[in-house]
This record gives structure tokens, sequence and C-alpha cells, in this order.
């Protein structure tokens, strides 16, 4: 369990968990930690985490849910994130599979679970410039899975009144609301997160529901840093 | 000038600018005048605003732009207008059309403005209590313009490249997204505006163009009162 070259070993501050990651690969940001938190979870339900990384989505939820399932395509981080699960005792509870989630039907029954958790790639080819390094590539432009492909994958996994978590650019807003209806999803939860109280959103935490009636609630901004710079107090909560 | 019965006459407190209301009718609120201070004006411009009311909008943005046309379709308020006009002499800068904006081709020229401005009705029939006072239901309900029919006249009214400023209810923001995708509108600019820091949004500001590429900027939230109730310093700036 020892972290191997060009890896590190970090400690989450939460409940003892700690994460190995690849500095050669994509690691985590705030973005998943603000994702993770952002639904209320609920004990009884099945969750289903696309694109899991090396983990770090199911590593902060585990104990809220009934279980989570999660998908990793890149051989790489798969077994990264295998390797978290088990160093942190959640094997039985964080079930990995690696797979393409443009196939899931391969390897997951239809409308099995409660929740869909994902934080997609956020640029389409062709935008921006490409990190030759393929887990970074995969995590940050639409390489192996389009937003259009991970809405179909929601679709296929949740069941008729399930929901979906998706962290985006709002700069893509227009595309994802078109994207989610094209697929049955009303959304109904929005929030932005903006860096400090006077800069544009950075990021949109959104919740669509299968089959829902339209029409979003816009929660109130999430900021990270107060006027001094310091993370206000909501970053460090649990 | 001076209002008659059921009339109020009140001070914009900006330019000496006054506005007579009749109390019966729909009278402005702060979304018509964080409306008005949205868009970056400019001098050469001119603007359409459909369904003026008693004109607060042209009130306001009047010394902005090179000319504003502005369209009512209730008699009572297209009189207070007319009235309203005169009282600020502005009966040059600012032009006033009876009309339907459902009917803009018989009475207006064909993408002729660089620049719509629109607080439109914001529940659709058959949502909420629809008051008995014609004015008052026609400014709140889809009762006399849907959503798509305000975007359409938008659309015959504006120039390509011109742009549409708007103001509407956050919960509708994916029919709203979806009624300018189907008038070759983009989405370029959004604003959410909260009563106070922690509360959900209560109203959405935007701002899209005709035959732009898709993909908004979320500017930062604006918050209309502090912590002990007053309005933020933004609130009362022109």
């Amino acid at each position: 369990m020892e972290p191997g070259d060009f890896e590190r070993l970090d400690d989450l501050n939460f409940r003892g968990r700690k994460i190995i990651q690849d500095k050669r690969e994509f690691c985590f940001g705030i973005d998943a930690v603000l994702l993770a938190r952002f639904p209320r979870w609920k004990q009884r339900e099945r969750v289903l985490d696309l694109g899991t990384g090396a983990g770090i989505i199911p590593l902060l939820i585990a104990d809220e849910v009934a279980r989570v399932d999660a998908v990793e395509l890149n051989p790489t981080l798969w077994d990264l994130a295998r390797r978290n699960f088990a160093l942190n005792h959640l094997e039985e509870k964080i079930i990995l599979h690696q797979g393409d989630l443009r196939r899931l039907s391969q390897f997951m029954a239809r409308e099995s679970f409660d929740r869909v958790i994902v934080n997609p790639p956020y640029r389409p080819l062709g935008k921006g410039k490409i990190c030759p390094c393929s887990g970074v590539a995969t995590a940050r432009h639409e390489l192996t899975a389009t937003l259009a492909d991970v809405v179909a994958a929601a679709r296929y996994a949740l069941r008729f009144g399930g929901r979906l978590a998706m962290v985006h650019l709002p700069e893509r807003l227009e595309e994802i609301f078109a994207a989610l209806a094209a697929r049955q999803f009303a959304v109904k939860i929005l929030r932005f997160v903006h860096s400090f109280v006077g800069a544009p959103a950075k990021l949109v935490l959104l919740e669509a529901v299968v089959g829902g009636k339209v029409g979003a609630k816009i929660l109130p901004p999430l900021i990270i840093r107060d006027d001094k710079g310091n993370y206000m107090p909501e970053i460090y909560g649990n």
C-alpha cells in the first residue's frame, strides 16, 4: 500500500481517510470535494460514480449511502482506486469496475441506481491545450466521453426518478441543459461556485432528475474564499 | 400632467425623472431597475422595450442610447407611458407604440434594432393566482404573451448580432434556454439576483445574442441586501 515512484499519499482530513495519487495523472481538485458534498445523500441509496479517477468521490461519500459502484477506464487510475479503497478498508462498500462509460450496458444492469455522480471532462475536443499525459487529458478533455455520452450513461444507470449530480463549467450550461433534456432529465437544483463574492462563477453544481418536472432552484452562491483570501467556513465543513 | 385618481407620482431619484403610475395597474419593481442597469448600453444604438408598462425602462436608459422605441398593449399603461415620456421631456428620444408584441411585424420593420429589452410576464397560465385587475395580470402571467412570443418578437426586431436583455424567474431557466436556442439566440451573460447572500436566486438577468456562439459567462451574484437588511452599495448605484 506504500506509494510508489511518482506517487503521493495525502491525508483527506476526513475520518482518517487517505488517498494515493499518481503525480503524472490527474489529481483531484476542489471540484470533486464540492461535488461529493453537494447532494443530500440517503443511507438506503445505491450510487454510481462515473469516471472515479483515484476514487476521491467514493472515499468521501461511502459512509452516507448503502453502496457505491465506481467506474474507471484508465488502467493506472483504476489501479489507484483499487488500492485506495483497500487502503481505507472500503472494499465491501465500494465496488470498482474497470470499463468504459460509453459501454455501460456491457457490465451494468439498466436502471439499477438511485443516484449517479460524475465529475466529467470539462472541455470539448479542440478547446484549450491537450495535456500529453493520458490520464490528465481524458480527465480534462472529452477524449473518451462527451457530455452526451456521460448523460446517456447516467440515464442508462438510473431508475426513473433517480438523480444525477454533476459539476461542470458554467460556460457549458446551455449545452448541459440541452443534453439532459434529450435524455429525460429535468434540472432541479443549480449552485454556482465563485472563487470570491465578486468573481464570475468558475463551476456549476447541478442535480437533475429522470422524468422530473422542468424548473430549477438556484441555491445561494457557493463562495470559496473571503475578502482576505481565506477559505469560507462552508469550504471547511464536512 | 398631474396625477389623477388612483394615480401616484414618484420621484425616480435619477436625473430629476418622475413617473406616474396607476395604483390599480402593475407598478414597477426592483426587477425593472436591475434590468435597465444590466446591459452595457452604447450611445449609437437603437433599443426596443417590449411591454414598457408605465415606461420605467425607457426613463432610466434614454440618456445612454441613440433612441428607444417602447411598445405597450394595455391602453391604460400606454397612456401612462405617453404622459411619463412627456412629463420628463423625452418625447423626442422615446417613441411609444401602442400594439401587441405578437404582431410586431404590423408596425415595426424587421431586424431594425441593436438591442431589445424586456421584463416579461414571469408565470405561465395556470401557475399562481391570477389577479383580476387586467394590467397586473398581463404583467405577471403569460395572458397576452408567452415566453416563446417574447423571444420571437425580440428575434424579429433585432439585427443579426443584436442583443436581448431580459429578467426572469430562475426556475424557468431551462425553458428560457430552449426558447432562445429555437430562435437563433445564444445566451452570453447570466447574473443571478439574491435577496441576501445566503438566499436562493429570486431573479435571473440575462443577455443573449442573435447568431452568437454558445457559451455563457455567469457574473458575480447580485446581492440586494446585506446581513443587516440594508441595500448593498450596488443597488444604490446609477
